[in-house]
């Protein structure tokens, strides 16, 4: 951030009164500009021992496997970003949705969060950010070609929760990348 | 916003190709400029059947309870936010705490997160932000001077939950401001 965005005058990183960190702050009108992590929601969709995977059409991981799932629109809750980006991705419809897995990105200033969700019916199809969708048993999915940490945890918390039918909410922290891979 | 961030030229809002929503563009170096919700994480603060409530020193809302809350920074965890925010406010030092209510605001961009944890101590004290701090049972909790709905519900349940011993992470919707007080 160079310029202040209410007036376009440039900004300076300081420390404000009363804070602890320091902000971007418009040297002529004084304005602080907050900068917050944000969130990316998305759907497990599962047909019992079966997932909803879709293969990436766009970078990063450009051709790697992905749960459905995207950033947070303003105007919409979580539970609805999730079940868009699923509808965008994997033209998948979903029910009885619940959040299910809560991962911290602090390295990156993200938030994801993962609704577990049961298919609906057969109809999904790739949208424009996939390449490819399908449903995979756990033997099927390509364990060594997913997209992102988030989406390998999420996938084995599920087949493990799938053992036992109890599906409670988790919360895990990312800290930070692993090798090979973007977070 | 009017102007660009990156290089102080005007923006101005249309639908970027391939997307379906008005952003703000810049029409000089054509930079999208994405606004997301922001995530206010906070702690419910317990002691057995007591709960920590903050009195606000601070708009909006000066004067009125609430649990200790604010805006997640970049670069930390939810649950770092939360304890980090219940030491600004209430000077309180939490333990096993767990995520417990997740609330949707889309109305006002924001998703609140609610961790439940223990009170470690009775040095709790008034942060800068607060007025004072106190231990109330839900007999003595100021149900018509809270700050906020999120604060209400939160406490509401948690009493509830309290007679069960049961805490399951629960969300919610708040759709739009409830009469009397901002959301």
């Amino acid at each position: 951030m160079k310029f202040c965005s209410h007036c376009g005058q440039g900004v300076t990183e300081h420390i404000p009164p009363g804070d602890t960190r320091p902000r971007y702050i418009c040297d002529h009108c004084q304005h602080i500009h907050y900068q917050n992590p944000r969130i990316v929601a998305g759907c497990l969709v599962t047909d019992q021992r079966f997932v909803l995977l879709c293969r990436r059409a766009i970078e990063p991981r450009h051709g790697y496997w992905t749960l459905p799932a995207g950033f947070m629109e303003n105007g919409e809750t979580t539970e609805q970003a999730a079940l868009r980006e699923t509808w965008e991705e994997a033209r998948a419809r979903v029910a009885d949705q619940q959040l299910y897995m809560l991962f911290n990105l602090p390295h990156i200033n993200q938030v994801y969060m993962f609704f577990r969700g049961q298919l609906v019916d057969e109809s999904f199809a790739p949208g424009e950010e996939s390449l490819e969708v399908g449903l995979f048993s756990e033997a099927e999915i390509p364990w060594d070609q997913l997209a992102f940490p988030t989406i390998g945890k999420t996938l084995k918390q599920y087949f493990l929760d799938y053992r036992q039918q109890q599906f409670p909410v988790r919360m895990a922290d990312i800290t930070r990348p692993l090798r090979g891979g973007p977070a």
